[in-house]
């Protein structure tokens, strides 16, 4: 048990310790902490006093991102999250490291590592039933190929932003329900409540990394909003695909949960039929019970069950590689949106409300289909901990801005 | 005239002056030459010398890449054109200046720049169309969309390789014509011969970029071969988009043209009908008069003219970023694949063999419809230069090396 007050019984535990980039009103660097309960500790600090010359363990853990340390590789992130948590835990080191803890509310956080390629995935089976059901009501609701491959498409890193990031309405063009061509602020601005997954192993060009290399390369878990302008989105994507609909902003949580604090929520993931080809298929198949929160101004207004996903996280992992397409430190990718199958579990307002069919009433009695102007949506989201626990993603939070001009 | 024996009628005169990164046998290091004639101009040793301290200019000429410079935006790129080109034309200089250079047969090229997002257009109405005959036969050619807006998506950067990268054949699964699943190497090994454009000034997320600030913002031009392997795009490719039927390898050149070199080449380009949105009319509409020329195996097998392209890379920035998405330094977008109205003028072997239907025949006498491992593929391409020159683009070459596993 850490000797942090109140961190057992938090949602941010010594078991959890998940990494993060802040600074702070005295020192503007952006610097690595870990959370232990609602406390940071500064980790470039800690080991700033270290005696072990040319230590690369120690460069990365003094650098300005969790780049270094991602590409550091697991043996490394295991040995460093034995010794964080033996500061936090033995007393003998208390007098000195609480010094270096600041109070998370006095914290200001930024982008965790700097992106190297994003995909998006799209593996929610409810999901894209949904969007089948809503997009071709006449049809298959799945593709032909959606039960044979995880379907993603590669994002643009570029703007991938921290939690908080206030979001400016997109303008593009599209065609109204007449037909006609117009321009202008998205009228169907929607989100994506999905769970994201930080690259640190690299990989070489012209080899594939198996399933089972997923917690060998995978260094852990963000929550991603990937804010959707869906009538944009609606007139460009033939043929190749999502564009600008997707591009102006993808929110991430600005804490990085590592695997090895999600051991404990490890559940079976669904039972695939018709069976998968060798690739993607995985020695130990494990999804992770990761229930997530959405919260329109403050209204939860869906639990979407991450543990009902179609396609885990180590297949996708093999699917993208599997080309020969190299990976490195700091490429993301996120599982698409997660829907369960209640109505209640979807995990965008285009599923929620039917494609505005069926708007929903918030908590003020206010009425929405799509988002307004300064409306603010928080996705949080937690998981079975070690030892009978409950661990807290954090959470990716955005508020809507007017379109600009 | 550069004192540099040879360059005045070369491809690489004074008034082109390409950029990339080289090292050398003597020096492993990578940094920035510049290319005359057939000699490289070695720029860290031309600043090293400066008495400029704290020179932003000279430390990004004595980068290990592009990125700085790319940087430094349009002012800076104007200021090092003019230095450079007096380095090498002021014959006072030339007894020291010349100890800087190398011929171009002793260098070891780098990737020119360190790729942040990369976006890939479809921007030939001959390539959308041939592509449309052989896919929808029965249906329009064109989607609706086609002539509204530059359809384009986002690729993967980190499998960017710079020319004369071996390729290696890419496995995935894919349908057979019997329609049943099967796993392996791609049967249907295809290129893209196309122009890419290097972005250099940044720009604020939730801002965009206008058409005519792209002189502004890019800095210039590389080839581009983006590989692609048919039968695994056409399974997978529904409906997010093409994946990894690209995303193992995508070549560029070595050498970047700046944009000011290119400034004879400037042509009209075709006349948009119908009308475009606003966001994406120039004042001053323009394309460039580069002649590409595909080479197979040493056999020329098409010159793809990109003065054709319906979509500019004006309209292209335009479009990227009308919905608010950042620029970074470093973020590159290319053509999609250049072709022209004439057969011989097309820009795939997909359009060339009309999908494997019509083979070609190299000059030593073998017959192709796709790549056969070993195969090499070279893209080669010039362009009107200042001054009745002509301008060469260089190349970007690849050869096919048989699949893993």
């Amino acid at each position: 048990m850490s000797w942090v007050e109140g961190a057992a019984d938090s949602l941010y535990s010594v078991h959890h310790l998940p990494y993060g980039v802040f600074s702070t009103r005295d020192d503007a660097s952006p610097r690595i902490g870990v959370r232990i309960g609602d406390q940071v500790l500064d980790v470039r600090a800690l080991v700033s006093g270290s005696s072990c010359p040319g230590c690369t363990t120690c460069s990365a853990l003094g650098a300005a991102n969790l780049n270094p340390l991602l590409a550091a590789g697991s043996e490394t992130w295991g040995k460093v999250r034995s010794q964080l948590q033996e500061a936090l835990t033995n007393v003998e080191l208390k007098a000195t490291v609480s010094q270096l803890l600041t109070p998370v509310s006095r914290v200001i956080m930024h982008m965790p590592f700097t992106p190297a390629d994003y995909v998006d995935f799209y593996s929610s089976e409810h999901h894209a039933v949904n969007l089948g059901k809503i997009f071709r009501p006449n049809g298959d609701p799945l593709m032909p190929n959606w039960k044979h491959l995880p379907v993603g498409y590669h994002g643009r890193a570029g703007t991938l932003v921290p939690s908080g990031t206030e979001i400016v309405r997109p303008s593009g063009q599209r065609r109204t329900p007449e037909g006609d061509l117009t321009f202008g602020p998205s009228a169907r601005l929607d989100i994506e409540a999905e769970v994201g997954f930080v690259v640190g192993a690299p990989s070489q060009l012209g080899s594939s990394v198996a399933a089972d290399g997923f917690t060998e390369h995978v260094f852990g878990v963000v929550l991603v909003n990937d804010w959707s302008a869906r009538d944009i989105q609606a007139w460009e994507y033939q043929p190749l695909g999502p564009f600008l609909g997707k591009s102006f902003a993808t929110s991430i949580g600005t804490w990085v949960t590592p695997l090895d604090a999600l051991a404990a929520a490890r559940v079976p993931a669904p039972v695939q039929e018709p069976a998968v080809l060798p690739y993607l298929k995985e020695s130990d198949r494990y999804g992770y019970d990761i229930t997530l929160s959405v919260n329109w101004n403050g209204t939860e207004v869906a639990r979407p069950p991450f543990a009902e996903m179609y396609w885990t996280p180590a297949q996708q992992l093999a699917h993208m590689t599997v080309n020969g397409a190299s990976l490195r430190p700091g490429d993301f990718y996120a599982s698409g949106t997660v829907s369960g199958p209640q109505p209640h579990q979807r995990g965008s307002f285009l599923e929620l409300t039917w494609s505005g069919n069926e708007p929903v009433t918030l908590a003020d009695g206010s009425i929405r289909t799509f988002l307004v102007d300064g409306d603010t949506v928080s996705i949080t989201a937690t998981a079975p901990g070690p030892r009978g626990t409950t661990i807290g993603l954090g959470d990716v939070t955005g508020t809507i801005r007017p379109a600009i001009g």
